[in-house]
């Protein structure tokens, strides 16, 4: 079978969500929602979606309705949290709350979530899976208004524990990816187990893409990335490295790394947390961590035969490999 | 068959609704939704969900978590509405935002509206219908949407006109009314003809309930309604009086009337309102008119046999000579 690649799949979706823009009356509830969905962003989750459903099926047309499904749970996700964390700019432009004002963020948002479910029901309809799909989506979208509340819970503790930290980001950002993956092979005709092990590998290839985020932000070249080094450190967003750096010092260091952190915001400068990062092995400690979850990704394909499993492998392997 | 009156379904709702409050982690996302939950009301929806089910099957415990959907969809509305509307009270107590802040109140609505579908699908499972029943329910949820953006669009208008008003009420609020009868209905294996029918009479005793709730706060006994006369004219809310009133004055006189509306919030004073509203007829007008969506409902029922409709007549007469 021919399996597309993701540029191939990503151009596709692309298409068909320019070609499918919501218009409604009145216009000023989807205005708002023709605008974020032309922010563009890398269509990981419908690609994704999109990918697992190829590995069953050569034509993905069938699946485009539930590919936008899941990109229109992701917009709803960031129109929300963006009100939330009173963000003024999201890939370089005005956020929808900033824009349209927070009103019109909050119930464009709303109208988002709804179209999500009616688009897998759609999409599920012809072969009789509209409500699988739908209960599946359901299941994930309370995982992640969880994940979004524990990091709200966060914001006024000094650190969460590792634990609690990655439990955050499981349900937070690992589930729409791992539900993803499922909605495609459950569409796709795939068994129950095959479709249950997707899941589990896109739950752990998140939670591995996210430490690496977490890393790259603060030691990646700033030339491949794109972004301005130590991003977090400089907006003081406690991510994985604060966290278990915090975790791992003796508690008088916690409170002197605290307040260097909160001092890196007012100062500007990254190099004092550098120290502690590196006095702390944090490099090596967070490759080994990564490392851990890709090859507990990959554990879960051997439930699929191998000619569907290469290509998923190859797209975690250049996932790893990555710098940016 | 045994029906059952509005007193008794609304008991057995309550009961229900108690014993399954949402427990999760953490806990701060449920906490908002059992307060709202808590905080009573009339129980209107799940109760006519209730009613319309009770007309086919005479135990109506299986559509109990149906019920439960459409109080759960009524509940996000109110938490996110109180939000744009920065109302602090509900039912005599502080609104979600105000107990437990802003972000909690969208992220708690968000996961209201998600359990919603989540329990429609689960109350259709047994007898295949939850997909069905989702999907119209997502499709009167974007209607609702609709509404409330209508509604807040509305204020920077001097008035809509009379039906732009009444297309918004349509949207906003019968709706809902239509939908959960034709829930209950689906559920209960009545006919499509017959489900549809339940959802236009819905949608028409809403449009008349509504006109009916507008007039009586301005000219209601308030030792009926148990609520100070003239409260839509106190906060300065531009009900159906107010927008029949503003559309049928010529334009200099419109301007006048607009005026001496803020200045009865300011002055805390309702009788030049009054006066205007006696000088229209306004009490003739709005009894013609809601007699007339009262009439239009049960014209609805004619498509279905007689024994059924009865009992549904009866409950409408009960609302239509209302005068609390």
């Amino acid at each position: 079978m021919n399996r597309q690649d993701y540029s191939v799949l990503s151009k596709t979706f692309e298409d068909y969500l320019s070609a499918h823009q919501p218009y409604g009356s009145p216009d000023s509830l989807y205005e708002p929602v023709r605008y974020i969905n032309e922010l563009g962003g890398k269509r990981i989750r419908p690609v994704l979606l999109l990918m697992a459903y190829n590995l069953w099926q050569e034509d993905v047309t069938p699946a485009l309705p539930a590919a936008m499904a899941v990109e229109y749970f992701h917009n709803f996700s960031l129109m929300h949290d963006d009100i939330m964390d009173e963000a003024p700019l999201r890939r370089g432009k005005e956020t929808v709350h900033n824009k349209f004002g927070r009103n019109a963020a909050i119930l464009s948002g709303d109208a988002m979530l709804i179209r999500c479910y009616e688009l897998l029901l759609q999409a599920g309809e012809r072969s009789g899976v509209g409500a699988q799909l739908c209960l599946l989506m359901c299941k994930a979208s309370l995982e992640i208004c969880e994940g979004q509340q524990l990091d709200m819970d966060f914001e006024s503790l000094a650190s969460p524990t590792d634990a609690e930290y990655l439990e955050m980001i499981r349900k937070k950002t690992s589930c729409l990816l791992g539900i993803s993956l499922q909605l495609g092979a459950a569409l796709a005709g795939a068994s129950e187990t095959e479709a249950q092990a997707l899941y589990s590998f896109g739950e752990k290839m998140g939670l591995g893409f996210q430490i690496q985020d977490d890393f790259l932000d603060t030691f990646g070249d700033a030339q491949l990335t794109g972004k301005r080094r130590g991003g977090d450190i400089l907006r003081g967003k406690k991510n994985f490295l604060y966290v278990h750096t915090y975790n791992t010092l003796a508690p008088p260091d916690q409170k002197d790394f605290a307040q260097k952190y909160e001092l890196a915001v007012i100062r500007q400068n990254i190099d004092p947390i550098l120290r502690f990062y590196e006095k702390q092995n944090m490099s090596e400690y967070v490759h080994q961590i990564q490392s851990g979850y890709f090859d507990e990704a990959t554990s879960h394909l051997e439930a699929m035969d191998r000619q569907r499993s290469s290509s998923l492998l190859d797209f975690t392997k250049s996932i790893m490999n990555r710098n940016f």
